[in-house]
């Protein structure tokens, strides 16, 4: 009964099974095998982008360092928000692979405004050589609290950008997810809407560790292939990256897998509105929940054997009734009935 | 017939199979699973070092350059031989890692004498604030030619960098096959002989992706941990890292691998022994031949279909009889008919 | 009549001349000489610090980033005021000397309190891999609104960092202005405070180009040598450094530099209270002025010649009576009846 | 009687007078004042060339590392001979400034040929992902043993350089030393000879402490700016810097002083040529001389108290007749009679 993470669960089978059959005989190594090439002309279908370059790595960090280091020089700043997984979570990869880029920080939640974006880039003066040169604009689509900017949200933010000549990088660890909750085609919700570079997760959606980094301009393809090798995340055996890619991409299997997962999420949290003081701190739009529960509600959901992440503690003293945040993440192939038995337990019936 | 390099050949299927064990339900992601924790018990136990820390990564210059970084200020030197991997082949990732330092070249050619060694310590004044810091001594076993270190030739050397207080890192891409070459056991190749870090490889013998880090002093540990985060090689799906090195320890597969390619290597060198005009330009002692052909032998030998590094051009003008330098390598699974094939057409009887 | 900064002011005459007093024959280079000497020992007797280790630099920057990167690994965060010089004004210097640290903004103003700083500092998980792990606390000592921390808060705020085993980094660009303000000894607003290390600034308080950074605890004064050659900052005809400084310190000059700066920035504002709308944003307290005057004032001082940092704009539109604040500064230097001037031309009369 | 260095010489009266014109009133800082515009001006008129974007930093170290930086990615190579200063003396700026670029070793000795820089650049394969991709050419004029190129040597090296796209950097810590040698026109010394970018001395003949960097291509200038900044090699009090390296450059003064340092190394020469067993390593032809003496005639020079650089040890054990070898600096200032009892103490007499 795992909530952590969407990175905790299992690969779907036939992702595993395409390492398989991708395991036969003798293949040029470092990217320049057959099934490599293929995956790259996927993935440049599935966007509708014959010109774009496209990448593969291991980690969603290595796909944001590697993405944003390509678009920042190290005096100029990164725009995100407070609660980006790029700021919070990467132990300062951004900062190391950009040599010593600044991230400039944007409004106070999850989801950055056209007016707190334009507030941030004006805070730095421009042609002041003193301060912090203006650089990319980095989102996160499915947002690091579980929701999802709007097609007519990312146009009003790239064309914020776009005004002050900023490129803009999307981070996908979620792609497929936030995809399928908008309903709209990857070109739609990436270079249509004005986004010029996207890291396209894998690894959280049902694959072992693979992402996509896709640039819609190729002009610095050369230069990402040197920086991916001398931050040593160029795959020997890259053939093990591409078949997971192709697997993922094959028979819609990924967007199958974010539909699962999303309604999971959605059937999750249906029934926390029936548990007594629970309160989102965000409408659940994809596969994540934020909300609080009591601190008694949480023992028992523990208690239980519930695996989640309680963002406030501690969890053993304090007042039962005091409300206490959790993360809940659904991924593809959490069973129906373990979310019931979440809710159950939750209720405490 | 492929003798181009043994990160070209596929992986065990035992490793692949690992993989599908390991893929059952969900996992404490990021390292803290167990299957990671029996993983770097295991190889604790192999090398008999209880106190050691160990890391995985996914690829062989990850484990050089974070271990490196780990060893090396800013400031210092890394003293290696020019045909070093990390100074040929690595796209400056020693030097992304480390900030700056800088690779001093030591002797001519793969192997390094402990008078190189200190000809080149010495290079650099002790002290002197203008001047490049003294800093670790890299090893390459098996080395970028294919030979073997003895293990007086590694306790000669280190014992070179101890008395300048300087640690030592052991590049193990291929510590299998260097292991069975030498018929001793892995602390013998390593602390024993006063090696401090070791990059021990799984890529090259048989797996898919994997490689592990060791520090016999795990005083540096959390800073490793600190590095490979920031540096985005965490994997967060980690149980597929370990999986790999779990089964790759497993039943002494790892040795089989490499004895099979050794094996197969000493066929071929046999073979080649026969072939007029072939020149071996070092005393092949693992699984990797560097020898000279004439141009008109490599013309009939690729015409037939073999694939292996040529490492001087053009082949197709010039004297037939100007012998050319090659590189062939056997991985585990090259089949025994390919390498007499090979050889059958290099006669070209 | 220029309120610009203490840095377009000229130089001390004797500053001067005790390079000319210095120019005499040949002297070792690199700060091995005796002048250098001298002036490291009274700078350790200045500060009763007989185990400091004193550094010499040309700039207020390299002092800063240099001593910072001394006590800040790459993945550590810097806790600073989202007013601070490092922050806003050294295009990255910081991050770019530490390798990619961050820096992490507490409170909203120039000073910050414990509060704040430990609201900050708990911000960032301890032990957690991903996030960024916590590093120094840099204070600026006069902020930069103008004001001096009172040795009770210094010391509150370093106790703060003491619980949580952080050094404390005080950048004293300003350090003669604060310290006349509170009437105490070097020690008592440095070590005796809790201070780890100070830049300690010349060239704003009448020299031509010249800082000292102090480490209370000398472990890292190698280390610190190593780190300021690389960034090319070790002089080498450093007797010229050396004798800025120690004419700075001969005689209390710097102290007598200092109060009169702080005398003349107490009657500009003593002068400024009678000017009609004039808002002080800060009390001043040492040599600069923080204020808002409507447009119309402004427009009547620029016309007038008057020279000083307009922070908002524009000024040749919009209504008359709107505020928009400035920064004044004033050097040793300024002449007693510009300031009259300036004053008379604000009124208007 | 020093020959340690021309940084251990004093400045000349008249840099050091410019100090105090400059040092009236208020100017505007970080070199947006007159007196450095008319510097900026100065130089472009002197080398001819109107366009070219001019850049002041007070140390040699600063202005070769800027602006390698500027012209170097971190993944590219720099070519320089194995003695050059930013190889063996500058603590890794280079590597610091450029993010982790290589140094490339071209020859054995302190001048390069077009075919050993050739055979360097060929030995990093174009379009190879994995090594060291090509960057800029490094040249040292006066070289690091005294030597000069000619205009013919530095145009066959520009055009070699040339065939592979790559830019050259002169470093000119003693370019009037070697300008005076050649007796031709700064830019013949540069731009028409193929040079794209000079690090122009003033610190070791006869100034304080003030080197010019030189882009005869403007592209790069604002980024040279923010670099610069970045370094926190800006210096506020800019007209100071100015003001040295325009009395350099006035009424000659420059030529003369070098003038005057190559005559008395050409004294010194002569007079070594009458000491026994004296063997020059290399032919002096600027100021500096390279040579060995009998370890008995360094300990008589010593203690008559000559302070000069001995490259070899130890001077009081060993055979008296055992050649060690010296480097003897000649600055501006040192007295001819100086000079004379140097050779009279090596003589013996």
């Amino acid at each position: 009964m795992s909530f952590k993470s969407d990175n905790c669960g299992p690969a779907h089978p036939a992702i595993i099974e395409a390492l398989t059959t991708a395991n036969q005989g003798f293949a040029p190594s470092y990217g320049t095998d057959d099934l490599t090439a293929r995956t790259e002309a996927r993935l440049r279908d599935i966007f509708e982008a014959p010109e774009a370059s496209v990448h593969l790595v291991a980690t969603g960090t290595a796909a944001n360092s590697l993405a944003l280091s390509t678009l920042t020089q190290p005096w100029q700043t990164i725009f995100c928000t407070p609660l980006a997984h790029i700021h919070t979570d990467e132990c300062h990869a951004p900062e190391f692979y950009t040599g010593g880029a600044k991230l400039s920080l944007v409004g106070e939640g999850d989801k950055m405004t056209p007016e707190a974006l334009q507030t941030a880039i004006e805070g730095w003066t421009l042609g002041d050589v003193h301060c912090s040169q203006r650089g990319p604009v980095a989102l996160t689509q499915v947002t690091e609290m579980g929701r999802v900017y709007s097609l007519e949200e990312l146009a009003a933010l790239t064309q914020t950008a776009a005004r002050y000549d900023l490129p803009v990088h999307l981070d996908g660890a979620r792609f497929a997810n936030a995809l399928v909750a908008l309903d709209c085609t990857p070109a739609e919700m990436t270079w249509k809407a004005g986004i010029d570079a996207v890291s396209f997760g894998g690894t959280k959606n049902g694959c072992l560790g693979v992402e996509a980094v896709i640039f819609f301009n190729p002009a610095k393809a050369w230069e990402f292939e040197l920086r991916r090798k001398r931050a040593a995340h160029l795959f020997s055996k890259h053939r093990f990256l591409a078949a997971q890619m192709l697997a993922y991409l094959t028979d819609d299997l990924w967007l199958d897998m974010a539909r699962a997962a999303n309604a999971k999420a959605a059937r999750l949290a249906e029934g926390l509105r029936g548990v007594p003081d629970c309160v989102f701190l965000a409408e659940p739009q994809a596969n994540m929940i934020f909300a609080t529960l009591p601190r008694a509600t949480h023992q028992r959901l523990m208690r239980g054997g519930a695996h989640y992440g309680l963002n406030q503690g501690p969890l053993d003293t304090g007042a039962p009734d005091e409300p206490l945040s959790m993360r809940l993440v659904c991924d593809w192939s959490i069973p129906e009935d373990a979310i019931d038995h979440f809710v159950t337990l939750a209720k405490g019936d």
